[in-house]
């Protein structure tokens, strides 16, 4: 039988000795446990980054125990809760939805449960820091075997808090819609997908020309308007071209071949643009 | 039985291959330990950076070998040692400081030993790589169960090099301490305790007013002197307002909710401060 | 028996969760995998310094598969590829002379084989994230034992793309070589041995003078010409002194003790540097 498998995500970065601590935590309780960090480089207190990055990595993930830490009302009465998932899986962390997009992915919320028996967290909870005190033992006991029920009583899954997320919206000739995150390179996800953009525009072929421009009326690096093509990945563009494509995710992207579209365009997450045909 | 734990803890960073070579060199040794990263973000050269660091994440892991190496000293004559501590750990590293404060906290220093036995060393020494060459091993083949003894002559505890740490100072309406460590959010944890200040201040109740200035009478973000309150966590206080709390290792620290203390009031490791009553 | 492992290399930082996906699909594969990360912090498409850096760690890592991904080719006709090497390694990435230094490394390529039967990819391969997609399955399934016949036709090992590395030149006097890479603490390495120094200057001990200049005649750090020493360790140098000395791989390295030779001297990759006597 696999080893348990419990992943981490946090907004806590790795320089000081938080992330550590939880595994430590855990690893004291299920000394077996096989850990597999998802980013601990989410913006501070940035709840909506978390859960777009939670919502793109669990599918490739097998099932397991994910803890997710991104957590601004620690120590306040935001509770901290456990999801069953449809697919097996069980998520760890705040009720402030950073959880509930990748739940909704992995087979949708199944059970919902307070964490809430002193059995199940360390002897001493802090003000502070629950990631350590509350969740970390109960993704560890979760993934040792302990049944959902026994940290505490059940949540009716429309309880939970759920993020707002900006919908895309296709009209004719115009799509809008806004910044998911960045990845390593600096390409821009979009909150939205192939067939939201074919809505709008109709059928797009690789190398249609298109333009994006940011729906608040302000300058995308120094320009009303930026004109790029559709392509089917990076290096069909010119070195520095931008291009719009579907991403590794699914989504379509904004990108510049061999460059950074986030900085030479000023791209950042909620930021909301438009794409016409150019 | 579970297998072997190896904590690693460093001023390398991620971005060269350092760590992953003294990894790669303890799998070799140890095929099945499960290796667990404390930090590798401690400032370059920062001994009691990392002190602090140990002292803080260790007592949350369960017993193991603990690899440190912060050694600006490196190839020079500062002694390669092993620490056996009271609650059964060991603590690997060179003897300038940097593992004794958490081997005080595990229970003291049972035994310490000079590492010196070419066996448990690489074939070749580099003058300037001795976590790889030296330290690693070491680790390596304790965990592996080679017994302390086997690794070179004792040391007397009292020989081993101490860090002066700079002590807070409780007089009767001030209590002055020293910033010890930064942490993700920019929470500046000060080497004080609740006892300390209480000696100074008296009982501090939640939303007691207090003021912070530096000691050296120099500025603490373009002010004199702050303005902030006790809390028991962040997000009591109103976003932005710095406040006063017990952080979660047990140590006063001054932090602003949703904000960055460290950037905002200009405080950084070493930094002392005094508090009063505001 | 030692569990499989698998080391990961790539420039995708570890801010997004495309490091924690590859893992994940591995996992789901071969579930019992030792995962050891190499480093993420390649430069983002710097293929040659991804090369130096699996030089640099792969000697001192088990044998074992070697997934390596810094893929500016992406989607485009570059081949997916996997080599055996003459010690019993796997090296899985794009075939653009990333894997090849270290493959000689490790005793030479045996085997090479283009990845292409689709067995062993994702069900759905993207135009963007050939990790997940192709090279990261690929990896696991080797570990899970799967003989490197099975992905593929067998490629010739001399029609693999193989980088242009920058030779050292020694000259009776003088002896040039350029920067491969820079370490955790701003120290750089020459593409050259020690051996390459004593035929351009004869035998050089601890304490020699020698002088180093920027081949195309810009300056170091605002000088023309910097002196330093050659040393055996950093600590053999006073603080903030310059020196040139073995670094911890068997390559000459321009180093100051306790500083950054990186910052202080304007090195970087690919700088070609003159060394004399000073």
């Amino acid at each position: 039988m696999a080893r348990p498998l419990i992943t981490l995500t946090s907004d806590f970065g790795l320089a000081d000795p938080s992330v550590a601590v939880c595994k430590g935590v855990m690893l004291g309780i299920v000394p077996d446990a096989r850990l597999l960090d998802i980013s601990h480089e989410v913006a501070r207190h940035a709840v909506a980054q978390g859960a777009a990055l939670l919502w793109a990595a669990l599918p490739y993930v097998p099932v397991g125990v994910h803890l997710a830490v991104v957590d601004p009302g620690v120590g306040t009465d935001r509770r901290p809760v456990v999801l069953a998932a449809g697919r097996g899986d069980y998520l760890v962390g705040p009720d402030n939805g950073l959880l509930l997009l990748a739940a909704d992915r992995l087979g949708g919320v199944a059970k919902a449960h307070l964490l809430a028996d002193a059995a199940y967290r360390l002897q001493e909870v802090s003000r502070t820091f629950h990631a350590r005190d509350v969740f970390a033992p109960a993704a560890a006991h979760l993934a040792a075997g302990i049944p959902i029920e026994a940290f505490g009583p059940a949540i009716a899954a429309e309880s939970l808090v759920r993020l707002d997320m900006p919908e895309p919206r296709a009209a004719p000739g115009v799509l809008e819609a806004s910044v998911a995150m960045l990845d390593a390179f600096g390409s821009a996800q979009l909150l939205a997908e192939l067939a939201d953009l074919e809505t709008a525009l109709g059928p797009v072929a690789p190398g249609d020309t298109l333009a994006i421009e940011a729906a608040d009326g302000r300058l995308l690096g120094g320009n009303r308007s930026i004109e790029l093509r559709w392509r089917l990945t990076y290096g069909e563009a010119a070195t520095g071209e931008p291009l719009l494509c579907l991403d590794s995710w699914g989504r379509l992207a904004v990108a510049v071949n061999l460059g950074n579209a986030a900085a030479e365009l000023g791209l950042a997450p909620d930021r909301r643009l438009r794409i016409r045909r150019g």
